[in-house]
This record gives C-alpha cells, structure tokens and sequence, in this order.
C-alpha cells in the first residue's frame, strides 16, 4: 500500500536549480511539484520577483519547499558540491553535447545520490540556458515531445523530472495494490467452470456440438480477468439462480403433469 | 534516436476529459501539456468558464487544441465510442478498484488504440471524481507520489499523463494478443450491464437492496476484462437463456392456472 511507501532518502540531494525565473507563480507551481514527487531542495539563481504571494498561491501545501528554497546570485553558487549537473534543454542542441532524456536522467541521478548531491537546472522561461552555463553541465537532457511544440512550460517540465526521480527510486507498481482480493485458486476456477458449463446446459444455452470451443472462449474471457474468490462466488451464486429458474419449471411441469393426470 | 521521432498517430485517439474544472487557467495549460505531447482531443464537462482569456493566455501556442476542445453536459457524452476508460485519481481510494499508474495506463492506452479511442478522465480541482464517475471507468489511475502530499496540481497531472503516453509510444508493445478481437464500445457495456441487471431481478438473485453495490461489483470485474464484441453477445445471450427458463416457468405456471380453472 501506498500508506506504508516510503520516500527514498535519495531524492532530498536532488536540488532544482531556477536560473531567473521570470514569472513568481511558475516558482510556485515547481515548488509544489517538487513536494508531491519527494523532492525538497529549490535553489533560485536570480529570481525576478521571490518571495512572491503569487508563488506562495501556487505553492498550495508546498510552502515549506519555498520558505526553504536557496536565493543565490550564480550557477556556480547553486550548483557548488554536487557531484552530477544536468542542464534541461528544451530542444536538442546542434552542438555534440552528452544527451539524457528525462527517464535516463532519473537513473542517473538516483544512481549519483549513493555518492553526493545531484543538480537538475533549468533556464530562464523565454531563453532556457546560456552556452556559459550548458558549459557547468555534464549532461544534456531532453523531454521527448512533440517535434512541432516541444516548449513545455517550466513548471510542467520540472513536474516530468520530478516525476521520473520518483519512479526512478524503483517503487513498487501500485498496480493491484489498494485493490484488496485473494485471486481464485486453479481448483476454485476449474469449480466454476464445470458449474457454468451445467448451467448453460440447464438453461438450455449451449449447443452440445460447439462445448469445447465455447468453453475455451469462457476460459480466455475469465482467465485474463483474474477473479477473486469473493468474485467467483457471486458468478456460481448467478448460476445457481438461474438453475433454480430451471428447477421451479420443471416442478411445474411435473404439477402440471400431476393435474393431467399423466 | 529521439531525431528521428514521429509522433504516433494513436496520440490521437487519446481524449482528455476534464469534469467541472473551476479554474480556466488549468484548462489552458492542459492544452498546452496535450500538445507538447502530441495529443489533441479535449472534452470538457461542464466547465465553469469556457471559452476563457486565462485559458487562452495559459495555452500559449496549443490554441488549436482550446479552439477544437469539446464542451458536454455529462461524462456519459465526453466517453460515448470509447473502447477504454481511466478513471484519474489523487489517491488510491479504500474501495476495491482495479488500479493502475501512470506508466502502466499509457501502455494499455497506446495498446487500445489500435483498437478505438481512449478516455482519459480527472475529476474536479477539488474533489476529484464522484462513485457514479469511477463507475464508468474500467480503471483508477494514480499517480506515484508522496505519501504525505499527493495531490497534484490537475494540470501537472495531465501533464505526467500525457508525457507518459508519450514514452509509450516508443517502446513497442510486447503484449501479443493471441487472438484478433474488437473491444466492445462503451455503449455495448453499458447494454450488457442493463440487461444484466434486469436478468438478476429475473432470475431472483439480485436483492434490491443491494444493487447499487452489487452492480459497481460486477462493473468492477467486467470493466477490466475489456470485453470484446462477441464476448458482450455472448454473455448477454446466456442472460436471455436465463431469461428465458423464467418465462417458460410463468407460462407453465399460467397453463397450470387455466387448467385449474383460475
């Protein structure tokens, strides 16, 4: 379960690195970003407007990632005992620089934090990062995007990396999880199984000449579906009433057979 | 390489759809997320203020997406013709649910596109999807994040979202579907699921009591097995089957009556 999901210590040496941020609400906006996906450290070189109400209104529950953020005057400050910086590009350079895309940078990131502080810098709004300060970077890196409008706001693009550190500390998929069943055992579903194919007999569905493929097709359906035990018993309860509909006919025929006298 | 990267027109089978959101500005910066991503399709339900300048202003250069947003009354109209439907939420919800992140999700997605088109739904900003909502959907999607701050900015989420549908493009599927099928449509499901209702009263087995509860049971299983056109004809001819033992039995039970003079 999520509740019991711990954040990777990792992720506090990662710092975001704002190289004159233009607009106050999209240091907000970074600022919560950062706090949803485990991240803590927010270093400004040169904001324009900081501390901001605007950045404080976007922050929303981050406050305590903007009262916390760093206000340094260069790159070189920002940037000073880190083992790793990778300067976010918005469009792939021309220059031969080494290039990450966001999921490798991740990887590296989580692998450097085992050694010392990773930074991830990210340029100004209009005009990304200068040829000087690409220069402090080791590494390129690039959100894959959409060849014809490959800007993305500042904001999202911090969200996309804080994102992909996060899913880079290799949590567990939730994929299941909070979804609390016993899956049905072989036997359990082999029960339902040969329960489905009476009823379909009883209620005079299935046709005796197509059985093994019909109930192949049964099996595909419900096997992909990975039933619960509490599942199947609700499909044999369907099953059982739908044969209990059987029986009352057949009673009353027998009544009825009774009163004719047959 | 990332160079030679074109988008994958599944991108566009991909709607986002967005319920009652309160603030236009994040429905400008979704425009913008969907596009630098390569998506395209926005349904808006009941937006409280659309069109809008601070959508506009928010959308930068994704005007066309603002311009060529749909705008419903219900759910049931911004998901009508879909094939798979994802449910986004802030939380994993104590319910049992068929969950999914966001990686996972993008993968299903690109693989149902082949298929047919694909819904993507969040809630409000500040409450998220209803039960009736998340009863349309085949699955919640969550979104990694930290345990003790995981509500994302509804802009930031869309924005994984569509980064990760993204990615998937470029990993080629390896789920290999052992037999060629057309997923059923939204409308065929929700016809199952009322002739199913409707055969549970017949057959006696549903308690009345019960049946909103049992009903979002069965919604649950059938929703992830992603049913398939026969599948759909197939179940609901067994419920008829079904239907028609009870008929036969009224019938008997009438004949009974005429004989015995009533």
């Amino acid at each position: 379960m999520i509740e019991d999901y711990r954040l990777n210590p990792g992720l506090l040496k990662i710092r975001i690195v704002l190289i004159e941020t233009s607009h106050p609400g999209n240091i907000g906006g970074i600022a919560r970003a950062m706090k949803n996906m485990g991240l803590s450290q927010l270093v400004l070189v040169n904001p324009k407007e900081f501390p901001s109400a605007v950045a404080s209104a976007r922050a929303s529950s981050a406050a305590d990632v903007l009262n916390d953020a760093r206000v340094v005057s260069s790159l070189d400050e920002a940037i000073a005992g880190t083992k790793l910086v990778v300067g976010a590009s918005a469009r792939l350079r021309k220059v031969s620089w080494p290039q990450l895309d966001v999921r490798e940078t991740a990887k590296l990131a989580l692998e450097t934090v085992e050694d010392g502080e990773v930074a991830l810098v990210f340029g100004r709004e209009d005009s990304g990062l200068s040829n000087a300060e690409m220069d402090k970077c080791h590494y390129l890196a690039h959100i894959p995007s959409n060849p014809n409008y490959c800007s993305l706001n500042i904001g999202a693009a911090v969200q996309v990396f804080a994102y992909e550190c996060l899913m880079a500390t290799e949590i567990e998929s939730v994929h299941t999880k909070g979804y609390k069943h016993t899956l049905a055992s072989t036997e359990q579903l082999e029960g339902f199984y040969d329960h489905l194919y009476q009823a379909l007999q009883d209620i005079e569905f299935l046709d005796p000449a197509k059985n093994a493929r019909f109930m192949r097709r049964m099996r595909r359906l419900f096997n992909r579906t990975q039933l619960d035990i509490k599942e199947v018993d609700i499909l044999r309860g369907i099953l059982t009433a739908a044969q209990r509909q059987v029986s009352k006919k057949q009673i009353n025929e027998n009544d009825q057979n009774i009163i004719l006298g047959e």
